[in-house]
């Protein structure tokens, strides 16, 4: 008789819940040994989305994107510390050392890359603008403007049991930087990772109560509780999309829904690539890792390899040398290059999946029904061998029936346009992969897969040892897909954030934009000090304020002499006749850098003080030219205020307007500075 | 018996088809008369829906964005020169000649928007980049950018009956900058004016064919012929959308849903505002107006009249007195204020909602059994008085029930956070309006509302005479809104046109990502000529053509000449005992502006040639200070070459870099030329 295990907990409204029943046996996959029990019996669900709505979403919107994206650094850091009871724990579902780095690691580094996106990116603000301003009107009186702002909602995610790590984290992190608590149901297979991965957060308090929730065991109902503001992230089957899709809250109640399905990605291999070329090594090398880490079950795995005809025979012989080199079982033995699949169900999915294949495909490599392994028992744990097929002419199958486990199925195209036709008939991946070393196979290709793909990887010689393969999503690029992947989108960095936002257009005056979106809007009122701004610390600096120079004259010397000194000597500022002819000048003109040099020197307060440096110059447009003659005069206004949390200064965004005499924008740009937070003469 | 009127036809897979059976009369809104018949008896759906990807996609998808937006530009100047005609037929829908200004001028604006925006703000090109190049390694071997492509797929919009014109050419005018080839289904009631426009679009011959096909009649099994790279695009009921969410292609076949529905927008009243304000009268102008224009028949109109408890008397009175000289009758009449209503059906429809709102509201003004009109017959036409309710405490009915006619209801409330309160009971809304001349009101209530809304008005004295209205989408703005209002989103510009595209994230090397995007990617090779760029034209110039300057030492001299020249004397630039105290700099550094024009002095080829003008500089950062003694290099890059359709020069973007003698980068940029697109010396 086993020893008695332990039922997993939900972490909910506020403290761990243990179901009112015994629960369901959750069992190592490559043991067949009981790990856990789970069951969600006695949850209140109503109160975990109350509480998340009531507790943890208003404490998160308290808060700007730079505070909450500390909160994710801190967090990846502890979670960082104590790694090694998860790599432990995580053998449990079938994984290898090097899986589990996928799914621990993996995620940590996706929060770690969100803590730094959210830095970098957002503003140190609770409400993100989109887009410039758009003029309403022809006075300037009417204007709009685009932002994005917090729901006052709940973020639901369903995951799947392949990365009980990393799919908790990579929707969590975008979630919470959005100001959205979360309620995470993970797959019961593998839940007992993902509740220790959450009862090392809750002991942590590094997030405020209320941000995250947990849900194990089933999560029937848990829809019927949601609303206009709140919103459903899924990753697995197309089947649960599917019923997910016809929930009454989803079709009439506004939930909104992504959905992440498994997809039928390819791999192309380049018509240019011979068998001497290195990018046939890096081609087979990518599908026999995609096949076997986790032991295929990616939703990014290529299942479909297609290569010239010419090369099939290559092709498959290379990949089925290689495939004879991984040693299957026991994942903690460090001989062992794939473990197990997460369960005997899933193990018999794909048997059935691979013989839906051989319908119109031929196995070329391994066996459904036999494995040789290292040190595990072939009856108890869910082990299975990697399998290659070969499609016949004309295949049906490959393009629609997915094996979630180490299988992959080559095809062969003619032409080209054939590769292209073919990655389309998945109807929609996750992923594409070209390996070419020919740049022009590269564009037609690419483009020929981008609408219908929500990442592309093309590998060759150049990117193969900084690559990071062709299955794997990163924090900083979208991942998702049309049509079969089910239509969502998450990570990419910060449009992974804003997916979790609202966006509004707001219409108003120029004072009411600047009073709404706490950035200075052009158009709306200056404050004109005694004080010059650059006398004022980042404390007591306020959006709108100004300063207004005097005009300055520029002559015909100070051209000649920005020319000779800077080495500038284009004939428009140098040379009357042929500047005369210029189609846009009609005569000598004052050089654009001396236009904003001597704007500086109209707006600097020289002396020692609280701007400490100017570190740049955004969307600098000349718009009329200077002559000799002219004169300008600058206006210089605060138009943004961010402190930085982790420096005793901040940045200031400055509005610059150069005008000429009749008061014509001449040039327009943004000054950064930095300025101390404090300071005193 | 009454002369026989015109069988509509669809233009369907080039050629205009005739129903085979009658059809289904459709009637005057204003006298009952027969204006035409229509049906879509014999027309072969399938048929459309493979010459729209066959055809009118592959044509349209040859053009670049410019292209595009030049056709766009042409249909727009085409229509608005033929449109007195169609105001004609608008009579008929019930509109007065007000009403059908806002569907068919408005209509031609929002093309000529999207022609704009199309060539200032997209490239001419046929990819577009998404955001900035991400670096995936440190080696800089390895990067990802994002791009949108076209879908080979077709565009169906299925329009609402309220804007003929409008609702196809906002819908259209996205469409195909994206690239996609559009079939119109126009509601039934008012089809005949949606399909004499696609007539005289057709004859014009100004779109590719198959790029604008129209279906006149039922749609039944059109969702059928979709798959993954389709979209429909739907404005109408919640009930007509919930029946599109539940089509099997939408579940389960990546057709994409956009839908944009009826909501109960609300306007809010300020409690700054008192009766003796100009903000009253701007309020009570617009909700009448909302009420009033297209007979309230607007998915924006207000459907919720939000004021303070304290105002509602006043407010009341004030709207009751303006509706008064509201005159109602035939369209066509010169006094006439407010037409009818677009059917006999749709006066049913609204005195129903207004029997309903009754159970929790009270009738203040108007009857829905009787109404005074001029020069009409209430038996024949669908007229109906306006009709403002107030609503009881507690009231239910108006935060659930739209009268999709001239009819509001008031609401109050005590507090902001009541106000806001009162505006999410509508659970979405396209548009919320807010009259107040206080900015700090207007911050509670927008930030409050913003989650709820697509689009939020602030209305007071200041940008009253600009402002267009609460009612009015604009094409530079999104429109659409969360949960009831059908979670879509449309217009907003570029936005409006991303959503036809798709989005894929490309990983790869530098060279690789240069060849796919046809844009120079940081780190990709550079090619050295002995011609310098300068001396090359728009047509012989080369994504990649490159100059690398020989070194330049920064002198102390220049530094103070520098200083001296422009007036910038700058503690950090002149004084060695304050420069020392500095943080970042530790003693005298060069300007930032010297640097950049050194630079230019170093890249610039000073004789006349190709290149006009320099207009613009992106993206300038100061990474690495410049001290006296330093020597700076500059290496200068074609990125992107936009040669200008209606000009006979074209933009170009170089990739500016200045290093140090370590090679440090000291500052990076984008500089913008305009180049002679043919030029000999």
């Amino acid at each position: 008789m086993p020893a008695a295990t332990s039922l997993l907990e939900s972490y909910a409204a506020g403290r761990w819940h243990h179901a009112s029943d015994e629960g369901t046996p959750l069992r190592d996959a490559a043991t067949g040994e009981e790990v856990a029990r789970i069951s969600s019996a006695g949850l209140d669900l109503g109160a975990m989305v109350a509480h998340a709505r009531t507790v943890g979403g208003p404490a998160l919107r308290d808060l700007t994107f730079h505070e909450r994206a500390g909160l994710l650094k801190q967090l990846a850091k502890h979670l960082m510390a104590g790694k090694d009871e998860l790599y432990d724990l995580s053998l449990r579902t079938g994984a290898t050392r090097r899986d589990s780095a996928v799914d621990i690691d993996g995620g940590f580094g996706t929060v770690f890359s969100y803590a730094s996106k959210g830095t970098r990116e957002l503003p140190n603000d609770t409400v993100l603008l989109d887009g410039p301003l758009e003029p309403l009107g022809k006075g300037g009186t009417f204007v709009g403007q685009h932002l994005y702002t917090s729901r006052p909602g709940v973020a639901v995610q369903i995951n799947a049991f392949n990365f009980p790590v990393w799919g908790m984290l990579e929707k969590l992190a975008p979630a919470l930087l959005a100001g959205l608590p979360t309620i995470v149901k993970p797959a019961s297979q593998t839940a007992y990772l993902t509740e220790l991965v959450v009862r090392r957060i809750v002991e942590s308090r590094i997030l405020p109560e209320g941000t995250l929730q947990l849900l194990c065991g089933s999560a029937g109902g848990l829809l019927d509780e949601l609303t206009v503001q709140d919103s459903v992230a899924f990753t697995g089957s197309a089947h649960t999309a599917g019923l997910l899709r016809t929930h009454t809250n989803v079709l009439h109640g506004g939930v909104r829904l992504g959905v992440e399905a498994d997809s039928l990605n390819c791999s192309i291999l380049g018509p240019d690539v011979s068998a001497d070329d290195p990018e046939l090594d890096l081609f087979v090398k990518g599908v026999v890792a995609e096949m076997t880490v986790k032991a295929g079950q990616k939703c990014t795995a290529i299942r479909r390899t297609i290569v010239p005809a010419a090369m099939a025979d290559v092709v498959i012989e290379a990949i089925a040398a290689r495939l004879a080199k991984v040693a299957v079982g026991n994942p903690a033995h460090d001989d062992v290059r794939m473990g197990a699949l997460a369960s005997l169900e899933q193990r018999d999915e794909v048997r059935k999946a691979v013989q839906a294949l051989r319908a119109s495909a031929d196995l070329v490599y391994g066996d459904p029904d036999r494995v040789d392994l290292v040190d595990a028992d072939a009856e108890r744990g869910a082990f299975l061998s990697p399998m290659l097929l070969r499609a016949r002419p004309g295949a049906v199958e490959p393009h629609d029936v997915e094996p979630f486990g180490p299988v992959s199925t080559v095809l062969t195209y003619e032409s080209l346009d054939e590769a292209v036709e073919l990655a389309a008939r998945g109807k929609g991946s996750l992923v594409g992969s070209l390996v070419t070393h020919d740049p022009g196979v590269a564009r037609t290709v690419v483009l020929g897969l981008a609408p219908w793909h929500g990442r592309i990887l093309v590998l060759d010689r150049d990117d193969a040892s900084e690559s990071t393969g062709h299955g794997s999503p990163l924090p900083v690029l979208v991942h998702g897909g049309p049509g079969r992947a089910g239509g969502g989108e998450e990570l990419g960095g910060v449009r992974g954030v804003l997916h979790h936002m609202q966006r509004t257009a707001v219409q108003g005056s120029p004072d009411m934009l600047t009073a709404v979106t706490g950035r200075w809007t052009k158009g709306s009122a200056r404050a004109e000090d005694t004080v010059h701004p650059f006398r004022k610390s980042l404390a007591e600096l306020r959006i709108g304020d100004s300063v207004v120079s005097p005009p300055r004259e520029v002559t015909r010397a100070d051209i000649d002499s920005f020319a000779e000194l800077t080495g500038d000597t284009f004939y428009a500022h140098t040379d009357e006749t042929a500047a005369a002819a210029n189609p846009l000048f009609g005569g000598i003109v004052a050089h654009g850098y001396l236009v904003v040099s001597l704007a500086a020197g109209l707006f600097v307060d020289p002396d020692p003080g609280p701007v400490l440096a100017n570190f740049g110059v955004d969307g600098l447009r000349f718009l009329t030219p200077v002559k000799a003659g002219d004169s300008i005069a600058v206006t210089l206004t605060v138009k943004e205020i961010t402190p930085r949390t982790s420096a005793d200064y901040g940045e200031v965004r400055w509005d610059a307007v150069v005008t000429n005499a009749e008061g014509a924008p001449v040039a327009t740009y943004d000054v950064l500075t930095l300025v101390a937070k404090e300071w005193s003469a």
